[in-house]
């Protein structure tokens, strides 16, 4: 850490991936569990996405998506592309469903697919391991994972941001110091 | 919930407020306790916080600005202004500790602050005060609590971010997907 361009990168390393992912549905219950309707809906307009959908996304993610994927790079390498994902399959998962009932089904989830992860013990080398991807080619294991990881945050975040400018007119002049409302990164 | 807009802001209640304030907490034990150092030490470059600064932060918050303003507002009004808050306080707070400690530090303060909150028995007067904010001059209870709450969700957002940018080399070709990478909205 003796220059400031070391804390803005980490590399892959799967154990820390793993640790993560299983960090995500304590997360997601800490903030959504038991929030009342009209914020689980709460959206950021038009075709933007709330609470319920984003975890409607992740459950897709670990029925069709990350292992899947994984695995057909295990077995197929770059031969067999990968189904393309469907990003808008949560709005058949959530249908009629309670967050309760999506939180615990997500959680059940992963938990079987990171014990499935860890059972295919992958070493460096499955990690350079090459699939293809249906749209933009070749890709290797280390960067499926790495994205399962930061794709993982990625919603956390749009979670937090979609609840918190739900308050964007409640916090007056307040609104120009807070990122979340002003739409400024940094 | 008739049209979208409908979706994109809900009115303060108090008790939504405070149930938001409460979660934070194990949010951020969630997704902080535990981490490896790098981790925790990772930031988005040059001056700009990692998770360690962010939870320092909100110690701070919590010693000295949300509750105590509120209190300000209820004894002063608009006579007193609040103390101006101090920025870069964390980075004292911090020296020397781990994270486990801030994190256990944090949740006593808030867990001491909502019972205060939730003594004070505001009615809808009382989140119709006024007091005078050092910089920006006239806010209400309303906005001062509301604001509150949105702060905890910027640095909830904050902190996934900060993490899943890490990955950012990664990815490889998914970066052009991660919102949390491109750093794009929406």
């Amino acid at each position: 850490m003796t220059d400031a361009t070391d804390r803005t990168r980490r590399p892959f390393v799967l154990a820390d991936a793993i640790d993560f992912l299983a960090r995500t549905p304590a997360t997601l219950d800490a903030l959504l569990s038991g929030l009342p309707l009209p914020w689980i809906a709460a959206n950021e307009g038009g075709e933007t996405w709330g609470a319920f959908d984003i975890v409607g996304h992740l459950i897709h993610g670990e029925r069709t998506d990350w292992l899947p994927r994984a695995k057909i790079i295990l077995e197929h390498g770059e031969a067999r592309p990968f189904e393309p994902f469907d990003r808008l399959a949560q709005f058949e998962i959530s249908t009629g469903r309670t967050m309760e009932s999506l939180l615990d089904e997500f959680a059940g989830l992963r938990r079987r697919n990171l014990k499935e992860l860890r059972a295919l013990e992958l070493t460096p080398a499955d990690l350079d391991r090459v699939g293809r991807h249906p749209a933009f080619g070749p890709v290797t294991m280390r960067q499926l994972l790495a994205t399962w990881t930061a794709h993982d945050l990625d919603h956390v975040m749009q979670i937090a941001r979609v609840l918190g400018r739900q308050y964007s007119d409640e916090v007056g002049p307040w609104r120009a110091y807070l990122r979340i409302i002003s739409g400024t990164q940094g």
